[in-house]
C-alpha cells in the first residue's frame, strides 16, 4: 500500500486495540508484525490502546472510591493503561533490534478540549513525531489520552481510534490501519445472523451510523474525523495478514446497496413517564440533567391524549439507575414511571436509502409478517431503527437481512 | 508540630508507602488521615508510592518481554504505578469535599540525571507546588519518578522516600513524614530478636548504614539527602496515630549508644574464585562488568598463597545467576568457582563506635562463644558486619543484641 506522500518509506499509522495487546504474548506478536512491515519498506507509526481488561480494572478501582466522580484524577488514572502497553511494546521492539520510543500525550503535544473523559483533539505537534522518525526510531504513541493545559484528558471509550486517525491526518497520511480482533465489518452480527457476510467497503456515513448504533468496532469520532480529513480507514485483524474492511468516502464505494448492514444494540431500556402535565420546563430540565450526568438518550417519543402527555425515551441498560434517579427527582408527583427492559434496538443502515423509497414500508412489513411488535422507531437519512423485545432479536435480524438482499 | 517557615498553616510533606495505599480501602484510610491533619491546621503535601504489588506486577510483565532490558521504556512502564495511586487518592479526597490535584513528575518539573532506573533528583520546580497550594488544592505527588529531557526516569526501588525528602528540602521544610506499615525502627528485627525495642531517635549516619545493610525501611538516598539538607525524617505507622522513630542529625540524638541496632540482610550469597593467577586486569574487568549489569557487590576479600590468589565477594542472592554468568565469561579456565548460599550478613550499627574501642573484639568474642563461624567480615566507622550461615542467624542476632546492651 503506497501512500501519496512519496517519501522513501511510506508512513503508515497503525493502531492496535486492547485485545491485540491483551497479554505479553500478544504484544510480542504485534512487535513481530511491525518488524515485518518495516522489512517490507513501511515506516510505521504505532498507536496503542491499553491491554484488554486493564481499563476495566482501573474503572473498577475508581468506582470503589467514588462511582460518580469524573474529572482530572479519573482521566489521569485511566491514561495509565496506555502508558503500560506502549512501554511493553517498545521493549519488545528493542529486543528485536529496533529502536522504539514510547510517547505520551505531553511528549507529542496532543492538545484537547477541557472536557474530561470525553475530550476532543484540537492539535498535535507533528514536528515531534517527525523528529522521532528522523532519529530512526519507531514512535509508539499512547492512544486515548491528550492534554488540556498540563492536565491529562481522555477521549472516551475507544478513543485510541481517534488518536490514530488524528495523527494520520496531521501527518497528511491518506490511510490509517486499525487492527482489531475481528477480521472485518459484517453485514450483521454473525452470532445472530448465520448468513452474515464480510463487507469489503463501507462509506464513512454508514460507519458513523453503525458506530452510533452501538457497533463497538470503531470509535464514532474517529470516523467523523476520517471523513472530515479524507483519511481512509483500513479495519483489519491483528491475527491474520489479509485485508479487512475499508471505510472510504461515499463516492468510492463500489456500489451503494439500499441496505448494507443490519445491526443491533442489545443493551438498551425504555423509560416511560405518564401522565405528564403540559410543562415545557420539565422536559428541558430532564434532558439537560441527563446529559450533565453523561446519560446518553437515544430515541425520544412524545404523545398525548386527554389524560395528559406520555413521554418515552431509550437509554443504555447500564444507565438506567442513574437515569431513574434523575427522573424521580424531577417528575411531578402524579406521574408514573415505567421501565421496560429486555429490549433491543435493531437497525438497517445503508447510503442507498437516500435514493430509494419504500425502505420503511419493507422494514415494517417484514417485522409485521413475523408478528414482532415495535415499541419505538427512529429514522435518519441512511438508517431505520426499531426497538423490539430481546426474544425477537434473532428472528427480526435474520428476516431483515434476507429482506434487504444481504444473504447472497 | 510547628515548622519553621511561620506560615499560617504549617506545610508538612507526608509520604505514604505501597502497603499504606495497597487497596482502595487503605487509600480511603489515608484520605481520612489527611483530612484529620488538615482539620488540625496542617497544610499537607502528599507523596505516594505505587499500590503494593503493583510495581512487582509491572516488573513481571517487563521480565516476560525482556528480563535484561533497562532503559527509557522500562522506567515509563514502572512510573505508571504511582499515576494510579495518586489519581485514586485525589478522588478519595474530592469525595470528602477537599480539592486535590494529582501531579506527575512533568507537572512539577522533577528533573533528574539521565540514568534510567537509578536516576538522581537534580531540581524541583517549587513554584508549581506553591501555586497548587495557593489555589487551595492538596498536591498529591507521584513519588519515584522524574524527568530527563522529556523522558520519564525512576529513582530506584524505594525512590518515593527520596522524592518526599527532596520536596521537603526544596520547600525549606524541616520535617518529612514517612508513613509505612511498621510503627518504628527497632533495635533488631522483632521476628528474630524477641527483646527488640523501638528506637525513638536515630542519627542520619546510623540510618544510612542500616539502609545500605539491607533495611528496607528507608531508601538510602532519601537519608543521604535528608542529612545533606537537614530535613528530619519522622518514620511512623499509617495505621496508628502515635509517634514512630525520628531520624535526626547526630548532635540531636539523645544519647549515642555504642551500638544502636543489630540488623541483618538475609538474602546474600558468597561467590569464591580460586585459584587466580596474578592479573590486575581480571579484577578490574570483573567488577566493572558486574556494576555495568547492576549487580551490587558488597564485601570483597582477597588473599593469596603459593597456589594463587583467592577472591571472594558477596552479592544479593537474586543477583547470583547474573553474577555467575559474568564470572564464568571472564575467569581463567583454570579457576574454580564456588557459590555459598544460605548465608546472611549480620551487623551491629552505632555512631557510638566512633568513640569506643573494643567493639570488634566484643563482636567476634560473642560469635566465637556461640561457636558460630564467620565467613566474611567488613567494618566501617560506625558498623561491623559478618557473614554467617543462615542457620546461626537467630542465635547470633540475639547474642549480639544482648552483648551490646539493647535488651533493656
Amino acid at each position: 500500500m503506497n501512500l501519496s506522500n512519496h517519501r522513501e518509506k511510506s508512513i503508515v499509522v497503525k493502531k492496535f486495540g486492547g485485545t491485540s495487546v491483551g497479554s505479553v504474548d500478544r504484544i510480542e506478536g504485534v512487535a513481530q508484525r511491525i518488524v515485518q512491515d518495516i522489512e517490507s519498506g513501511q515506516q510505521p507509526i504505532i498507536v496503542l490502546s491499553a491491554m484488554s481488561g486493564e481499563t476495566n480494572r482501573l474503572i473498577r478501582m475508581a468506582s470503589e472510591v467514588n462511582p460518580n466522580y469524573r474529572g482530572r484524577a479519573y482521566d489521569m488514572l485511566l491514561a495509565s493503561g496506555e502508558q503500560v502497553s506502549i512501554s511493553l511494546l517498545a521493549m519488545a521492539l528493542e529486543k528485536r533490534g529496533y529502536s522504539a520510543k514510547p510517547l505520551l500525550a505531553y511528549q507529542i503535544g496532543i492538545k484537547t478540549s477541557a472536557i474530561f473523559s470525553n475530550a476532543r483533539i484540537q492539535s498535535i505537534d507533528t514536528k515531534k513525531i517527525q523528529s522521532v522518525l528522523d532519529a530512526g526510531e519507531i514512535p509508539i504513541i499512547a492512544g486515548f489520552q491528550g492534554l488540556t493545559g498540563e492536565d491529562i484528558t481522555t477521549l472516551g471509550r475507544g478513543g485510541s481510534d481517534t488518536t490514530a486517525v488524528a495523527i494520520a491526518s496531521a501527518l497528511n497520511s491518506t490511510v490509517c490501519e486499525i487492527f482489531t480482533d475481528v477480521p472485518a465489518i459484517f453485514t450483521a452480527d454473525p452470532r445472530i445472523v448465520k448468513k452474515a457476510k464480510e463487507l469489503k467497503q463501507l462509506s464513512f456515513e454508514e460507519m458513523m451510523e453503525m458506530a452510533s448504533l452501538g457497533s463497538k468496532v470503531l470509535h464514532y469520532r474517529s470516523v467523523e474525523l476520517a471523513a472530515k480529513f479524507g483519511v481512509k480507514i483500513h479495519l483489519r485483524s491483528t491475527f491474520e495478514q489479509r485485508e479487512g474492511t475499508w471505510v472510504v468516502p461515499e463516492g468510492e464505494t463500489m456500489e451503494a446497496p439500499v441496505v448494507s448492514s443490519v445491526t443491533h444494540d442489545p443493551s438498551i431500556a425504555i423509560i416511560k413517564i405518564f401522565p405528564l402535565p403540559w410543562n415545557e420546563g420539565f422536559m428541558a430540565d430532564l434532558f439537560f440533567e441527563l446529559s450533565e450526568k453523561n446519560v446518553v438518550v437515544d430515541i425520544i417519543t412524545q404523545s398525548h391524549n386527554e389524560e395528559g402527555q406520555r413521554l418515552a425515551f431509550s437509554v443504555s441498560e447500564s444507565d438506567v439507575p442513574r437515569a431513574l434517579e434523575i427522573v424521580n427527582k424531577l417528575k411531578p408527583e402524579t406521574s408514573n414511571v415505567d421501565v421496560m427492559k429486555e429490549v433491543t434496538k435493531i437497525s438497517a443502515v445503508g447510503v442507498g436509502m437516500k435514493n430509494h423509497t419504500g425502505v420503511a414500508a419493507r422494514f415494517f412489513k417484514t417485522l409485521y409478517a413475523k408478528n414482532i411488535p415495535i415499541h419505538l422507531v427512529t429514522t435518519s437519512e441512511i438508517k431505520m431503527s426499531a426497538v423490539v423485545a430481546k426474544k425477537h432479536l434473532v428472528e427480526a435480524a435474520n428476516a431483515l437481512h434476507t429482506e434487504f438482499g444481504l444473504d447472497q
